[in-house]
Order: structure tokens, then C-alpha cells, then sequence
């Protein structure tokens, strides 16, 4: 097999079909200067552009494929937090070396993602150095529609989306080199995040505030307090962990990593209390879980609320599940 | 002074306001999930990613303005290869460390060059790793009106602007440590490539397609030409070279490095021969310089006409200018 060690070349081999736009926006993709979009009209336009490292934000070795499900997912889920409709995406790749499996692998999977998902490869670089990835997401909302940080209200009830945690634990397994029955599951977690984008259509009419949650929950949370000007009082008791999470590290870790662990990119939001039946009532048929662990305060700052006392907590200083008040 | 070293310290003291949109298309900037833009009405949207790395498009060690003009410069230069009106960028940077002298001379300099070409910074990722910058860049054209790669016609003129191979002169300076009379002029062009904006708005309307010459002449000639399916035959007494160029390496290295030396990121297009005197009429005060170096034949692949003979060329083997017909 001949393989590409040029940049049009790789472009050719391995990025010259990726995908599809399913607004049908894209007049020219890959192959000019530049991708040239027709933006539907009456459409505002969100883009959002992540990187990922080897070493950093995977461990090095990781195969072509997890690197791509995760690169995209990711991605996606910012487009999932302002409720837009995914289009198109961009990507930037830094290659050590041309490995043929290692791309076959990540382009393959980058491509069944990217049409699951309706959204078109329209341009990219190719450059050589250290493993890193950039990726583009463009999506599309209303005009004035899209779903900001900054519109939570007191008395506001707070959700997040499926559980949390899990991705922390995946990465546990991985550098700890963990095996059990619990590792599958939780390495998929890590691995292969699902943007949460038909969850964020339906709870879009309803909801004040949304972020995804990729630096843990509290940090993700205090984005929106600091943006919405607001405090919130959550209860740990209701905290979304899953049974393979629970059953392998206990109720005090999982509660912890639920708290703090990053990269779960589920969704976090706020839905005004008289709201809250016709949240229920539009998710009656979804199949992601959505939770509502607390509410939104006038007193600045997190707390959280348990055995009948009421515990402040620093977005990132949550090191602990047991130093109550301590941080 | 305290140094932020987190994510969001780094956005806010660095990257938090540079530059401005002249298109007034930017709703939402840098603080949310996602930027939010509202595209102006009957235009299309052109986009453009462009990483460089340390050590691979940029000596170990560049100080951060010249890192910021390159990179800015460089990707700017593909809106103008579209004839597209720059709007709005993003940013991705791969920093090893948190250095503040280089940020903010990379900052400082990002933004007097974003405010210079009415461009404004509207997200971006900091991530931890080898120094790796990758930028997107956006601009609007009137829809169907983006300047492409595949309109090339027999008989066309073939247009440079500037002048060639000065950028790739820098570089040499840069690696040999070479000192003299010519070097700022010719490190300047490496580090500070202008993109070539506005006389792309000015030769659009007579332009059949058009290229930025990063990989060099021949090699993105050669992009158009399969692009258009056609040839060319160009001129090598006609190729533009500085002054500054030909004193230092002399009339056939400067002609060499005209022909591949690549990153000079002036434009390449080609006019119709019954538009040429429009042409010059429509750039008639305009201070880039633009030259006419052969024109598009029926016949595939490059040819140089010289001494009254004609010798085929190989885009990317263009090795050594007395090198006649073995390339």
C-alpha cells in the first residue's frame, strides 16, 4: 500500500469525504483557499473551536479511532449547549509521522461520527510535530435563540443530563491500568462522549442558562453563576451516578468525581420552577436521563445541602467529599 | 506581576478583546460555550484553518510578534485569495509553559494587526503541549462571487503581485545566521507577510481564479491549473524579485526562490487577455505592484519560455535553474 507522506496527499487518502452537511449550507468544501457556506437565512451561526494533545487530553498511544469519537464529541457538545443545530466542522491535524492504521482509524470513525451526527469535513491543515488536533464546530439557531451562560434566576431549579463522573473513572482505569467489569463501560464513557444535542432542542424553549459540563460540574456550574450573577444550592443526595461507577469506587468517590470529574460533557441547565412540568412533560418520551439536583439562589457561591446542613464549596477546590466546609 | 497559569486567567489577560469586526457580524464573543454571529444578509461565508508549530513553520525561540504577524498574516492571506472581506477568528494555542513576555508581545501584536484588518478574535482554546497555534479565519463575499482555483481559461494572463521568493530569502538568513545589509527587509517578509486584501477586491471582477502562494509559485500555480485542467507558460524574466533579493543571492537563486520558494503569500490569478487593459485601468493607483509572468495554455503542465526555447518544469521539483528540462 502506498501511503501519502504529502499534505495533499493525506488530505486525499484520508480527509476528502468526511461526512455531510445536513442543513445544507455548504456551496464548497475541502480543495480551495477556502470552504465557502451559504448561511441558511434567518439562522444565526455558533462555532466553537476545542484542541486536543496527546499527553494532555489522551493518553499517548491511544488509538485513531478513540481519538476521533472523543475530538468530535466533544466538540459537538458545545453546539449541544447553545441548543444549535450541527452543520459543518473544520480540522486541524499535527502529525509526528504518517501512520497508515493509526489514520485509517481515526478518519474511518471521524466519518461514521460526522454523518451520524449530519455534519460536513469542509477544510482543514495537515501540519507535521507533536500529536495535536484542532476542530472547528459550526452550527445553527434562531436569531436570538441560541442558549447563553448568563440567564439563570433565583429560584431557578439546575439539571444536568444522563450521569456524571464516569469519564473521570475511564481515565482512572486507563492511567492506573484498571480492569474489572466496570472498565468497558466506563472507558466508553471517557472515549466516546455523546454531544447532547437532540436533549438540548427539547429543553431550549424552557431553559434560562446551559453550559456542557468538560471541567466538572461545579466549575462548569460556577460559569453560570459567575455569568448569571446568582448563587446555587445544590443536594449531593441527588447527584446522576451510574451503577458501574457506584459499584466500583463507592458512594463518597463517585460522588466526588461527579462533583469535579471533567470531560463528562453532559449537560448542565436551569429551568424556571413554574417550568418545570412542561420540562417534564416535552422529555415524557427522551431517552437521556435528566435530573434536577438543585436550585439557583441569590447568595453568590455553591452550596450544597445535606444531612439538614448547608456546606459552601469552592467551584475547583472540591478535593474531598469528606472536608465539609473545608473548601 | 502575577501570571495567570489556568485557562481562563490566560483568555482573560491575553486574549480577552483584540481586534474589531468591520462587518458587524460578531453577536457574541469570547466567554460562552460557543461565539454567536449573525451573518449580514445575501453573503456568503468563507473559512480557512492554518496551524503553525514551533520548530516546523517558525524557528524555535521566534518572539511573539513575529509569531503573531506570520500567523495572522498568513491565514488572512486566504480570504484575499477568495476576494473575501475578513470578519471574525479564532484561536488555538499550545503553549509549553506559560511565558509572559512571549504572550505579551503575541498578544499586543495580534491585536494591532486584528484592529489594522478589522478582524476580531471571537473564541479560541489554551491547551498545555508543544507551541502549536492553529487559527481560523472568516469573511463574507457576495454569494457566488468567492474567487476560486477552477475558472482558469487558454489564453488567461498569469498576475503575481509584489514580489517572489523574499520570504523564503528570510528564512535562509534565519537558519544561517546571516547578517548584512538586506537581511531586515528580507526577515521582515518572512515574519510580516501582508495579505494581499484589498487588491483582491480590486482585481475580482476581471479575475478567473486566483491562489495565495504559500507552497510556492510553481506548486500553487499548479493548483489552479489542475484545478482549471489547463497549462501555463510562464515568463522567467518576468518573475518580480526584489531588489533586496537579487543584491544578496544574485539572478539565478533569486529566480529559483521565485519560482518555489514557498510563503510569500501574494497572489497568483489569472484575467482574461481582453480585460487586461480594465486590469490596469482598475489598479491604476494602487501601490502593490502586479505583474504579468506568462499566460494559461490548452497544453497540461508548466513550461518556462527562455533564450527562445521552451522547457517543461515539475511543480514540486523545480531543484536548480540551470537544471534545463531534467526537472
Amino acid at each position: 500500500m502506498t501511503v501519502a507522506t504529502d499534505e495533499f496527499g493525506l488530505i486525499r487518502d484520508y480527509f476528502s469525504d468526511i461526512g455531510s452537511d445536513s442543513t445544507g449550507s455548504v456551496r464548497l468544501s475541502v480543495g480551495d483557499d477556502c470552504a465557502v457556506i451559504a448561511p441558511p437565512s434567518n439562522r444565526d451561526m455558533v462555532v466553537s473551536i476545542d484542541t486536543m494533545v496527546e499527553g494532555t487530553h489522551f493518553p499517548v498511544g491511544t488509538p485513531g479511532d478513540r481519538v476521533a469519537s472523543r475530538l468530535l464529541g466533544a466538540a459537538l457538545s458545545d453546539l449541544a449547549a447553545m441548543a444549535a443545530t450541527p452543520a459543518f466542522f473544520t480540522l486541524a491535524v499535527t502529525l509526528p509521522d504518517t501512520n497508515a492504521i493509526w489514520l485509517r482509524a481515526f478518519s474511518t470513525r471521524l466519518a461514521e461520527l460526522a454523518r451520524l451526527y449530519g455534519v460536513q469535513l469542509v477544510g482543514g491543515d495537515t501540519t507535521r510535530g507533536p500529536l495535536t488536533l484542532s476542530i472547528q464546530v459550526h452550527g445553527w439557531t434562531v436569531p436570538d435563540k441560541a442558549l447563553l451562560r448568563s440567564g439563570a434566576r433565583p429560584g431557578d431549579r439546575i439539571f444536568v443530563t444522563g450521569t456524571l463522573g464516569d469519564s473521570r473513572g475511564g481515565l482512572e482505569t486507563l492511567l492506573k491500568d484498571i480492569h474489572g467489569e466496570q472498565v468497558p463501560f466506563l472507558q466508553h464513557r471517557f472515549f466516546c462522549p455523546e454531544p447532547r444535542l437532540d436533549t438540548a432542542l427539547l429543553i431550549a424553549p424552557f431553559a434560562t442558562a446551559a453550559i456542557d459540563i468538560s471541567d466538572g460540574l461545579l466549575a462548569d456550574l460556577n460559569h453560570i453563576l459567575d455569568a448569571s450573577q446568582v448563587g446555587a444550592m445544590l443536594n449531593p443526595d441527588e447527584l446522576p451516578v451510574s451503577d458501574e461507577l457506584y459499584h466500583w469506587v463507592g458512594e463518597e468517590q463517585s460522588r466526588q468525581w461527579a462533583l469535579t470529574g471533567g470531560e463528562d460533557f453532559e449537560l448542565c441547565f436551569t429551568v424556571p420552577a413554574l417550568l418545570e412540568p412542561k420540562l417534564a412533560w416535552a422529555l415524557r418520551d427522551h431517552s437521556v436521563a435528566v435530573t434536577c439536583i438543585g436550585q439557583i439562589s441569590a447568595t453568590p457561591g455553591i452550596f450544597l445541602a445535606e444531612d439538614g446542613q448547608i456546606w459552601p464549596v469552592a467551584p475547583q477546590g472540591y478535593n474531598h467529599f469528606s472536608d465539609k466546609g473545608s473548601a
